[in-house]
């Protein structure tokens, strides 16, 4: 796909190169790890389109491609909690990118109220059932902030 | 699609219950992001399908679908790098999990032969150019190691 970044010629330049060529899927989007830059906490994975990776190293804020609502998303825009990019980093074969961000206001990322969108453990061995909460308290109360804005999640 | 977990019923038995009830794609892979459980690094981004989501679970070493060789692939099987989850986390719409592991032998997870899939950061800001390498010893010879098996990166 023709975008503004540098054409993936060989496994040699895309690993072991200095040449930002990332692999975007038949959507046109990569996926992107977000963590917590102090704790290195994961707070989300979603996804870049090119515009999106472009905006995010230009501005070093976090922007994604809300696939639920098909719109170039600048994360934060609507709750406050903006993203602040500490470090951007992209794996081997460049189909990945991992973003360390701070976040402004209560720190929250999940659309939830909770702090990550990580909140509940899948407990390990054969035979195992439901899931155990690791945050019990919301961060902030999501009918505050975003109203009657459609809920993201999809069945 | 039919698997062995829970059905998908509602927004809050997704978000706010215990019931496991991963959502697959169209291809029945789920993302699964994996950290280094002591240092929170972020080591790796896979796929599970059913089947390698149920292996991880019951036995405790990260399974995962292999994209690129389409078969079920416990991780470290050829490089002896078994992922030993620590813990294993899914996320507010259950469309991700995020895989907390300690590794095997030389501790590396990565095929080129770093310790991390992220070896190379993106500079921030307008006219950013390049990368700049975070690792620059490999911690194995992926020769060694794979010999002649293909390479997974696709360009």
């Amino acid at each position: 796909m023709a975008n503004e970044f540098a054409a993936r010629t060989s496994v040699e330049q895309v690993e072991e190169g200095a040449e930002l060529a990332p692999k975007f899927d038949a959507d046109g989007l990569i996926p992107a790890v977000t963590t917590h830059a102090a704790t290195g906490e994961l707070l989300m994975v979603g996804y870049m389109n090119a515009e999106a990776l472009r905006r995010t190293i230009e501005t070093g804020e976090a922007h994604y491609w809300s696939r639920s609502r098909q719109v170039l998303w600048h994360k934060g825009a609507t709750s406050g909690l903006v993203q602040k990019v500490v470090e951007l980093m992209i794996d081997d074969d460049q189909d990945c990118v991992w973003v360390k961000v701070d976040v402004a206001g209560s720190g929250a990322s999940c659309h939830v109220g909770y702090r990550t969108c990580f909140y509940r453990r899948i407990p390990l061995g054969k035979g195992s059932k439901g899931l155990e909460f690791t945050e019990r308290e919301k961060v902030f109360d999501p009918k505050v902030v975003y109203g009657d804005a459609p809920n993201p999640t999809k069945l």
